[in-house]
């Protein structure tokens, strides 16, 4: 007998009882066990080990009680892939020595074959899928091309990413041939990456929001589509861009399964938006998260009530902070699990 | 004869041959004298000596020909009024060694005596106003009471801001105490720059974005709109939040005479959802000015022909960047003041 997990469902369109829930980030950061893990290997360590990725992939399901995993690992495993140098410095975050800046550093980047450059996380993924032992489903993840372009120019985190845009504004022609290679490569990533049995793939464009309408059309989401396209037939596609609210409709009619919705965007214009035409993700304020847990409890009532229990994955709106308490996490997932209309 | 400015015609909502046109920050930074003046004083220097605060302030009328004066100053000279030590660090930028975090920290504030603490912006405004000559208005400038909570909490600038929302979040009766006493400041404040002949104002709500919109309304804009209550009767009045496109409505019916608008919003939906009840400002996203000038010229006749030539004035959609040309800058003025429909 066939017994489809409340996320596949929800992701699938079924009516449901209520909305499956997980939370972006949720495997790391905040949980004793992972800073235990942290503080003994470093971050690429903890990627390209697949028991390490493992185990951090599992323990938010085991801990926390959310109803999906996502596999533990980064979006900047890719450029590496691809042949860059990318470091994860204490007290810094992503750090490349030597950035993008010229048609000829992207000339000299590969589309790699990801068999070769990212097995590691294709062992992990097996690995943890044989570990949940179906109790719940496992996703997999990549950057959006902009997002990744962002740090591969940049060189770091930035407010404004003001590098990587001018970059785009300037050298457009060298801006589009390093977004193809990204995507070329991203899309091998994914297919492999559902190949080895993840059951659902979400594109995260953390950045996308820094860009105009046109911008974002022209520089981000031409490849997001182009991933979209080539996935949407192999498994289910999430697509999520913080900040990009302004396409929510374009995003709507991509093929995508289901989107992403940040806090700042209110459950029922996110719906207004996208007129039930994608399964919705999101949205809650991950700070909100530091809220006294009766006001947690009450504003995930509110949250579902706003978007409804169907074509709906209950989620925060970007990833979770690491000062949130475990307790706090907990009275999230649970108060979604708890829920009734 | 009355030879009203350009810039308060558009305001008025007057028609008008062309809009008028000023940057965000265009008072600093990419300005070459600038950089010398930065060589010899420092921050606070700068914005306490009215001879340096109006030779800055007059420079890009002189140099870049935009059509409205904005008083070089800085939003955080109201938390150091109102006793908090604000400095400026290298690399860093705003610093405060001990953020206000809790209700105790909130109770040994002061609600200043605006002519005791910040007497040397008003000596700056009269200076400014008898250097300009009447050739353009004078703009003078506050925080949103918000964004200033977001450095009094957090103690340096930040991408989420999540020490002051969490402040907001687990100790509301002390952020809307903190809150309130920065907004009795703030109109204290601009009221008396109005006395001294400052021709409009503007509220800079930087981080009113990182709020969802219920949040946004309780903690940002509730305050925004004693300010503009306070002072609309008196003088001109600009609201702008970087990210507030859910307020866009809530604004534009709130008194206030103009909105300011960021990149991320299409001129065609902000005239839709503000249904010209209020003069726009913007948005040339401020990266954009990297541009070749060719485009440049052709983006700002867009931007132009979508917002309309009245009621608008135009402007970057946040502050200019350091490493602007200045010649880009002249190029992005001079296009606004060729602009024929």
């Amino acid at each position: 007998m066939s017994n489809k997990h409340l996320f596949l469902r929800a992701l699938d369109g079924d009516k449901v009882e209520r909305p499956p829930v997980w939370m972006m980030r949720q495997a790391g950061r905040y949980l004793p066990d992972f800073m235990k893990l942290r503080a003994k290997y470093d971050f690429f360590t903890r990627c390209q080990t697949p028991e390490l990725a493992t185990e951090i992939t599992v323990m938010p399901v085991n801990q926390i009680g959310v109803d999906a995993a996502i596999l533990f690992s980064d979006i900047l495993v890719v450029p590496q892939a691809m042949g860059v140098n990318v470091e994860m410095k204490p007290n810094v975050g992503p750090w490349i020595e030597k950035p993008i800046q010229s048609m000829a550093d992207v000339a000299n980047l590969t589309v790699p074959n990801v068999e070769e450059t990212l097995q590691y996380v294709f062992d992990a993924i097996k690995m943890t899928k044989q570990e949940l032992n179906d109790k719940v489903p496992l996703i997999g993840f990549a950057g959006a091309p902009w997002t990744i372009l962002c740090y591969m120019v940049q060189g770091q985190g930035s407010k404004t990413f003001d590098k990587a845009k001018a970059f785009c504004f300037t050298q457009p022609k060298a801006a589009h041939l390093l977004l193809q290679k990204i995507t070329d490569t991203t899309i091998a990533y994914l297919k492999k990456k559902v190949e080895y049995g993840v059951d659902a793939v979400q594109i995260f464009d953390s950045w996308g929001g820094l860009l105009s309408p046109a911008d974002y059309q022209t520089f981000s989401f031409n490849y997001i589509q182009q991933i979209i396209d080539a996935l949407k037939n192999e498994t289910k596609v999430i697509t999520f861009g913080k900040g990009t609210w302004y396409a929510f409709e374009t995003i709507s009619i991509s093929g995508t399964h289901a989107m992403g919705v940040d806090w700042t965007v209110t459950p029922k214009l996110a719906r207004y938006l996208t007129q039930h035409r994608v399964v919705l993700q999101g949205n809650f304020d991950p700070v909100r998260l530091l809220s006294p847990i009766p006001d947690i409890k009450k504003m995930v009532k509110e949250m579902i009530d706003g978007f409804g229990k169907d074509k709906y994955i209950a989620n925060l709106g970007h990833g979770i902070l690491p000062n949130i308490p475990v307790d706090n996490a907990k009275a999230f997932v649970d108060a979604v699990k708890n829920y009734t209309e």
